[in-house]
């Protein structure tokens, strides 16, 4: 249940959401912020491992394997590759049971990405600054 | 102002996030949704375009041209070329104005890929992990 390593947006060891960034719209992020979240971006950045990922995601109980996911019109072993990508982009964990690995969505790193996504609170007039 | 054309996620004609697509805890993507959704993500998916959108989307105003942008260190042209990018996938868009283009991040698009990452208020009891 917590193989939760490798997850860039929160090492800060906080349990809900602690983004490595602020907000897009809030100031310019670093080379660094930007090093640290891009790939998150990219990896959701294919039609197939976003399938993928909302297959997870939505799965029952928040989880799924390779066993569970067959609809995608993709071979198994292209589900396993996409999988570990997104794991490899913190954006899932696994778990192996059995013969089968079970991947995981890692909420507080979707809540962090969506943190990133938040328009500042102001609208047409920008986020003032 | 309002050269607002080419915004996948938000045909629907709403001002507000009309997103492509359910969040992705929701259920499954469709391979439409996906074709749709992955190429917003894909555009951020890139360090350099991500801090040219932090950059626009944080600029005074909620605009800037790319003579506003320096110091991202890459030349001129490289910008110009990752802005049209991300107009290109209906994050920005622009507005020629004497000899600047002025890119603008579209606040719709943003809520709406923001709404994608918001974890449905179920999971194991949702974004506390």
């Amino acid at each position: 249940m917590s193989n939760t390593k490798a997850l860039p947006l929160i090492e800060a060891g906080s349990a809900t959401a602690a983004p490595c960034c602020p907000p897009l719209t809030e100031r310019p992020f670093t080379a660094d912020e930007a090093e640290t979240a891009a790939p998150m971006f990219k990896a959701l950045g294919d039609p197939v491992r976003l399938r993928l990922f909302s297959a997870v995601a939505s799965h029952e109980g928040g989880e799924a394997c390779v066993c569970d996911i067959s609809d995608v019109g993709v071979s198994q072993p292209t589900v396993s590759h996409h999988l570990k990508k997104l794991k490899e982009a913190g954006l899932l964990s696994s778990e192996r049971r059995g013969t089968w690995v079970y991947y995981r969505v890692e909420p507080s790193v979707l809540a962090a990405m969506g943190k990133l996504l938040t328009a500042a609170p102001t609208g047409p007039t920008g986020p003032t600054r």
